[in-house]
Parts: C-alpha cells; structure tokens; sequence
C-alpha cells in the first residue's frame, strides 16, 4: 500500500524543482542579459526575485506541517529537513542571480569590453549544470550524480581564479576599465557561490547515502582532536 | 515538571552558542591579521575552520536525534529546525573569515596601505557584533533585538558600497595597487556577506515570533499575484 505520507514527500519535492527551474532560469536570463547587452531582461530578474523568495516560505511551510502530521522517522525525516536546506540554497542562488543582474546594468553603460566573452559563457554554462545537477542527485537520491557535481566545481573554481587573474592584469594596464573590470570580477564571484551552493547540495546527497558511518568517523575525529 | 526535551533543547543550543563563539573568534582574528599584518595569525584561521564544521555535522545530528525521538510539536520543532538552519548560516560566517585570511595573507605580501583602516575596522566591528546580536536573538526569542540586526545590516551595507565606490576610485588613479585594492574589496564583500548571513537568522526570529499571519499573508499574495 502506498503512503499517504509519499504523497506528500511527492509534492514537496515537486514544488522543490519548479523552484530550481526559476533559479535556473534567473540565472540564465541575467547572464543572457550580459552577452546580449540587454538591461531590460536584467532589470526582470529583479522583478521576479519575490517569486523565488515565496517558494522558500511555501516550502518550508509545507516541510514543518509533514514533520508534524506524519513523524517521519530516520530517512524520511532527513529528507524534509534537506529539503528545508535546499530551498534556502536555492533562494541564495537566486540572490546571486539579482548580484549578477544588478553589475550587467552598470557594465551596459559603459563601452563593450569583449576580451572575457569567452571564460563568462563557460561559467555560466557550468553553473547551470551544477544547479540542474545537484537537484537532480537530489531527487534521484543518487551519489555518483553527486560527485561529479563535486569535480564540476573545481573546473569553475579554476576558470574564477583565473579570469581574477586575468582581470587583474587587464586593470593594471588599463585603469580605465576599473568599473567594468570590477563588475566582470563579481559576477565571476557571484557565479563561483552558485557553483558553491549547488555544490553544498551534493555533499548532503553523498552525506545521505553514507549516513551513520560518515558520521560516527568524524565523531571519533572530534571526539580524540578537539 | 520539567520536560526532558528541555533539556536536550538547552544542549543543543549550548552546542550553537559555543560554535557561535568561535566563529565570532575567526572572524576578529581574521581581520586582526588584516590590521596587524600578520600572516601566521591568518594562517591560523585557516587551520581552525574545520573545528566549525565539525560543530555544524554534531549540532546536524543532535538535531535530527530529538526530532526523531520526541516528535515534537509546533513551536519546539521550528526551534530544532531554525537551528539546524543557523549552524549552516554560522559555518558559511566561518567560510568568509576563511576568505578573508586567505586575502590578508595576499596584502601582506605587499606595501601597507593605510587609507581604509578606518572603515574596515568600523564593518569589522559590525558584523562581530551582528553575528553575537543575532545568536543572542534567537536565544532569547527576542524579536525587539532581531529588528535591531536590520538596521546594523543598513549600516553595513552603507559603508561596503562606500569601501567599493573609494577603492575603485582610488585603483582608477593608482592602478599599481591593483592586487591589494582587489584583495580589500573581498573582504569587504565578506564582511558584508557575514553580515547577510546575521541578517537571515534574525529575520527567522522575527517570522518564528510573527509565526502564521506573516505567513498567511504571503500566501494571500503569492496567489494574487503568480
């Protein structure tokens, strides 16, 4: 017989990934809103950030009235409390995404500097992968989805580190540049705590999976260091 | 008579006020080695960050613990949950004092420059004192202070935009600075960051207080509107 309380778990985790796919789309839009000068669409990701705030709230709701009504012990229970997590992880991601939208409204005033076209579309492709990823590890409670989210970030950790580099050469020569250079420099920042994030996610994934035995070993850590 | 949930509740909030304590440690000695211009003292910061984690993953399982075994209800769940919610908000303020004695360590290899002291030490006295307030607020279910927290993160937010508008200013004129004035601007950035992450703990103590009419007033309008 099928839980009635499955039911429940089915709907918080759908409300869950319609709220991934607005952050992804935030996402999308306001890098899209970069590469195609377009302060427009940027000025509508500020608009629609109150949508991914309310699913926060929505989702949270929905978390503590399943833990009330049914008492979910051990896996279920775990699930909800990540679920909880995750919103809050996703609602940041979508305050990356206001960051970002809010430096391409100051870069698109200011002349076209083409140099870093390049390095911004490979992160923001793989920022968006991470975040479709590490809900789809989530929900398919799959670890190995998990860990390739875990070597994903270390490509955007290099191309950050690199294009901070870069910039930082580019404005030592070109002082000129200083208020694009430093926006392109924060988004590139904005978009390594999104990969950060998505990241926190697959770790609590692979954490579900090993569970007791992950624990009990930092436990010991802690317990002989500290 | 006293409950014996009460007693796990005041450990487990114990166990947050102790991690609060050395994360509030980080962040000042982080900055002290931005002021003193000692590495060795930032290189510390680094070695300690995994005793905050270890604090999130036991604080994590005692959490889930008394949900699992006293199932309880309404007001004492949203405590168990809003703290498994804080320790990640207060391992994320440990990450920023990372990020910010991984800059210092960067600065110090350069000249001094001695021109934002004044500011820096006025947002790093903010968001020391947010990160106390804010703990203090949830403790004490004392919405009066979480309010306070609002506007402290004003302030912040005030002398972070000053910091970035007067170093890029100042990288405008000076671009041989670059390495340095780059450096400062993330850490003001993780400061702001802290205070943020301060900020979202006391806006959870204002809604635990405000409870089902904040939250039914954003439903009203979610379905209005979306």
């Amino acid at each position: 017989m099928k839980r009635h309380v499955d039911d429940e778990l089915k709907k918080l985790k759908d409300k869950l990934f319609k709220m991934g796919l607005l952050v992804e789309e935030a996402l999308d839009h306001a890098m899209a809103a970069l590469f195609e000068r377009d302060s427009d669409k940027a000025q509508a990701v500020l608009k629609r950030d109150q949508e991914v705030n309310l699913y926060e709230i929505e989702i949270d709701e929905l978390g503590h009235e399943l833990i009330a009504l049914y008492q979910p012990a051990a896996v279920d229970l775990r699930l909800i409390t990540m679920t909880l997590k995750i919103t809050n992880d996703l609602e940041r991601m979508g305050d990356q995404a206001v960051n970002i939208a809010e430096k391409v409204i100051i870069i698109n005033q200011e002349p076209p500097l083409k140099s870093f076209q390049e390095e911004f579309r490979k992160m923001a492709d793989v920022a968006s992968q991470m975040v479709r990823d590490s809900l789809n590890a989530f929900m398919e409670k799959d670890h190995e989805k998990a860990k390739v989210i875990l070597e994903e970030d270390d490509v955007m950790d290099g191309i950050n580190d690199q294009v901070y580099e870069n910039i930082q050469k580019m404005l030592g020569e070109h002082p000129e540049n200083i208020r694009v250079g430093l926006s392109l420099i924060m988004i590139s920042h904005n978009l390594e705590r999104v990969a950060d994030l998505a990241t926190n996610i697959a770790e609590d994934v692979i954490y579900l999976k090993r569970g007791i035995d992950v624990r009990h070993h930092i436990r010991e850590r802690r317990e002989n260091k500290i």
